[in-house]
């Protein structure tokens, strides 16, 4: 763990001069990455005596889903609005809760601290924390309930086949959800509700690092930008900001297009929307392609292929910025990475690498000049 | 938290003189008790910046599975027995999984410290550490392997089904397993393998907590000891080592007797088991009764019912020994005692309660001279 200090350092490449640059910069798991650097702690001789840490983990599915499950019950946005402190009895009538159930999950929240408690004549009266109001309510800025929706309702039952996943070697949304395997998209987008979680997800994302991803590097020589499977365009918005004399494109698939028009527009977007798939359809010319968190998701033949058809769309001096985490080039590291690829495995038909494999793709693409940063 | 300095701290009581003597006391949250306790750092202000442990927390369930999943796959037990450090590849091909699979599990086992690594010419060779090989290896004496397997089979499937626990205010046995909700142990013991999975996390718990159990007290005087519910008898033969001068009989459903003879016997085994429905069928005399993590699982009007039962069964001067985690009597704690309600709220018809419930519940069916220890 001693590779990894700082949680937010990362590994990227910045283009220069050559009529096909690159850019290959590594972010997106700070969430991940912050996470597991923490848990690791060093397992001790004294848990030879009493597994502690051991148990710790065992537990962990619980803490994880007493948080998800009250947001998803809209405990924190009603503890937000409220004007005082509540009781158990106020806020399963507010929800349409029992109050037993209720006032055992709220008890839970005060335990790990995430929900604040004062007892009055004997009735405990319960509040959000600073933190709660923040990252859990829903209106908040900085809210991370769409991650939170995402990973309650997706990832946590694709985990419950972690055994198979590894068994196969291959994703468990057949069995998670009866949907194919091989459509991971499809798997993912399956209704329109489904498809809003998991834009919702890459938006949280995207509004916690993608300040941070446009600015790594001086991209403003790039007039014409289109990011390729930008989703709900959070990413291409943070650009746009930073490079106001930039045309920014978001090119995703027509029902994700649509979705994004009617849920993340923005009154004064500055952003286009275009409709495509940069798979099995055409890649517009443009001086720079995004391709942020999509090389992790496909099979290595399917991301050359997308590679060389940039290649082939891009303008001279042209290039493309790949958002990944990396692996270390040992794959000994970092945790968070290690721990993403597992996730890739039972998602995806992907998986995380380390900055070498990436050079080699774009290389036999036709690109020069990697830079990883 | 600061009422719970020491994780081994028990409440309990014992009998002295009288007709019919009880004996309330506290176990059986060991596990659970110790992880939170740890897992409950304050969230600081610090929080508000970037959200360490709130992502942390989201992250809790992968952590779990990923253990879970490797005890299942035989993973710790394959690398015990090894005599040397393993290839992804040995171990694939010895457990029958896909290699990629297995290499990104041990790769965050390795992050997490519960699996060595050393890397030699760029293969990496895996070992189980002391921990694994002392708590998740099958065949240690201080196995928690099958704890886990209910965790991980079981338990994690239910508590996907939170929000609707809280909703409703009832266990989600029929909506993760198509069980009847009612009946909680035709859930619980739908399959022999079901059963076997459940008995098996009860003999980890008393292999764990059943010597501190039954030596808290002196309970010489009891001559005749009937364990109600004791399943696998694991607490039963403590009780049996430590009063050899005792009669220790085992009484539980006819299925759970049977498959404790064939899975759970000893071949010098010194405690009896009977057949029998505590509910339903007659409780035989005895002089001590045992309702070790019983009264937890049922709803208020069933426990008084069985302790009266109890009560007109019981030799004079006799007792009941109930272990169970105990809640404060404000309901402000301990922690784990406060998620061990939850989780009898996502899969029983019980929770927990505080010492003042038990002496209430205790005097109500006749019994004298409640003490907790």
């Amino acid at each position: 763990m001693d590779m990894v200090t700082n949680p937010k350092a990362r590994l990227s490449a910045i283009s220069q001069s050559n009529p096909k640059n690159i850019i290959a910069y590594q972010t997106g798991s700070l969430l991940l990455g912050v996470t597991f650097l923490i848990m690791a702690e060093h397992l001790s001789q004294s848990e030879l005596d009493y597994p502690f840490k051991l148990l710790e983990y065992f537990n962990g599915f619980r803490i994880s889903k007493a948080i998800f499950s009250a947001c998803e019950l809209g405990v924190f946005d009603l503890l937000l609005q409220s004007q005082k402190p509540m009781s158990a009895s106020e806020v399963a009538q507010q929800l349409g809760t029992s109050e037993d159930g209720i006032e055992r999950l709220l008890d839970v929240l005060v335990a790990i601290e995430i929900v604040d408690v004062e007892v009055v004549q004997g009735t405990a009266f319960y509040s959000g924390t600073d933190v709660a109001n923040l990252y859990l309510a829903k209106s908040s800025p900085k809210s991370l309930h769409d991650l939170i929706i995402y990973h309650s309702q997706t990832i946590y039952p694709l985990w419950n086949n972690l055994v198979d996943a590894v068994r196969e070697g291959k994703n468990q949304n057949e069995k998670t959800f009866g949907l194919p395997s091989e459509e991971i998209f499809s798997a993912i987008y399956r209704s329109e509700e489904e498809m809003l979680k998991f834009m919702g997800l890459m938006n949280s994302t995207w509004v916690i690092d993608g300040h941070d991803i446009v600015t790594a590097f001086d991209l403003s020589s790039f007039k014409t930008v289109v990011d390729l499977g930008g989703c709900s365009g959070a990413l291409a918005r943070e650009l746009a900001k930073e490079y106001p004399s930039s045309t920014v494109t978001v090119l995703d698939l027509p029902a994700v297009v649509q979705t994004a028009r009617r849920h993340f527009a923005q009154h004064d977007d500055t952003i286009c929307f275009q409709e495509g798939d940069f798979f099995e359809g055409e890649i517009p010319p443009a001086d720079l392609y995004i391709l942020a968190r999509i090389i992790h998701d496909w099979k290595e033949e399917k991301n050359l292929k997308l590679l060389k058809k940039i290649h082939t769309a891009c303008h001279p001096g042209g290039g493309v910025l790949i958002a990944e985490a990396l692996l270390f080039e040992n794959r000994r590291g970092p945790t968070v990475v290690q721990m993403f690829s597992l996730n890739m495995l039972v998602q995806t038909e992907g998986k995380e690498h380390p900055p070498s494999h990436y050079t080699r793709l774009l290389t036999e693409a036709g690109f020069r000049d990697v830079q990883i940063l």
